[in-house]
């Protein structure tokens, strides 16, 4: 991975805030909105969150032209934009989308940077709670509802005392599902229907666990960038990186990661 | 059920809220601490849960002692008070304990009061957000990061278009969890782990129906409050009042209550 001057990193830190703070305005802009509520049909056609998506990706990407366009751009709800400095900017302008439309607290802004080698930093953003977790480039940190912190994943334990999360109950497909269940019956807790939000607890050394498939590149990049900066591991179920989604195993140790990845592969 | 006076009223609410404040510093102090990650055997013996818990019930409990001395109180972590006034303060200092032992964002502090009619006044607070719940005594409201909202519950819509959360898959015994998936497959939309933040989430207009079973009753008595204050519904599954806990369904409105009922005694 190329080593970066400490403007050229200040100066993607700096773009990464601004991503974030204009992602929060966007989607708080109709999170609990009345469309959600209305029943006429006027309203029916009213999609919240595709506008909330699209005005948090589109102002992403204005910000991105303006300071940084020589890089690139993947984001979910726009085509891709070739870059010419070999650094691309991998956006998620709304990861849990149906958590946004429930008006639950635990959907995010997915924010990463990545070169051809790996993911160089990542923001994971809660705009309802005003909670930013971020890392790389140095950095692993917190910033929410109790100051910022340092991030820090869990040491070891058995999986007997671990605890699990997963959005989804069925997690992807029957060969998936039944994976994910050779898994969940060992661990002291398991718990559902965080979204991007579990990836922060790993990394904020509050659980130790997060398995999930079905995943695209930028649901996984930027939770990849912070749980590594905060000392955990995250990789593929057959143990390989994961940086173009698909399934994932985040772990906030090498040992609990080893015992789930046997499990997952029994 | 009785009249009140504004000033007594007021007097509730503001005893309320007092009640609640405390409990958001008394749970914070603990939330996320270092006893949740540490791993050597002296802090394992420190259980922050525990802990926390019971400093949140003590503190509202001094409270009342000293704001309200003739009324009852009930409370998950020490014995009942017997009181004179007839009101009963229903408490229920950390509901979602192992949300809060996870570090998630949806567990919250219960608190209600009732007659021997039912329950008067609601609050559901999620300390970490800064968002209560309010319900009962002619108000209806949420006041969190986006300001102060009425609250109101969703209109109709038939279950193949609504929302329904649940705290676990599982959801109780064999037969309750049965009885859950004979409404889950019909609904939209089906997520777990909110725990009694998807109380708030009915009330807040933004889905349609919980059902949970092994509740107590300081689990179910203030969503009771904050849910019919909005609009709302909840019952047992035989739809009966459910003030002392065990089976609850709470609802929107009376059709998404009625259709979700027949499915759960079909």
């Amino acid at each position: 991975m190329r080593n970066f001057s400490d403007n050229e990193a200040q100066d993607i830190i700096a773009t990464a805030a601004a991503l974030a703070d204009a992602a929060r305005v966007a989607t708080l802009q109709h999170f609990r909105s009345d469309g959600l509520t209305a029943d006429n049909k006027e309203a029916a056609r009213f999609d919240p969150v595709t506008v909330a998506d699209r005005l948090s990706e589109q102002r992403m990407r204005a910000i991105l032209a303006e300071r940084r366009p020589a890089d690139g751009i993947l984001g979910e709800e726009f085509a891709p934009v070739a870059g010419t400095s070999g650094l691309t900017w991998v956006l998620d302008p709304i990861d849990g989308t149906r958590g946004y439309l429930s008006g639950t607290p635990t959907w995010g802004v997915l924010i990463s940077v990545r070169d051809a080698d790996g993911v160089i930093y990542g923001v994971i953003d809660q705009p309802y709670i005003q909670e930013r977790f971020e890392g790389g480039l140095g950095r692993a940190e917190v910033n929410g509802p109790m100051g910022r912190r340092a991030l820090k994943t869990r040491p070891a334990r058995p999986l007997s005392e671990a605890i699990l999360f997963s959005t989804f109950p069925e997690v992807g497909t029957a060969d998936e599902g039944a994976a994910f269940r050779r898994v969940a019956p060992k661990a002291k807790l398991v718990r559902y229907g965080m979204d991007c939000y579990a990836y922060g607890l790993i990394a904020a050394g509050q659980i130790d666990l997060v398995i999930e498939a079905g995943l695209q590149a930028y649901d996984v990049q930027a939770p990849i960038a912070v749980i590594e900066a905060a000392g955990g591991i995250v990789t593929d179920w057959a143990g390989k990186p994961c940086l173009d989604g698909g399934r994932v195993l985040a772990a906030a140790n090498a040992e609990i990661h080893a015992e789930a990845l046997a499990l997952l592969n029994g």
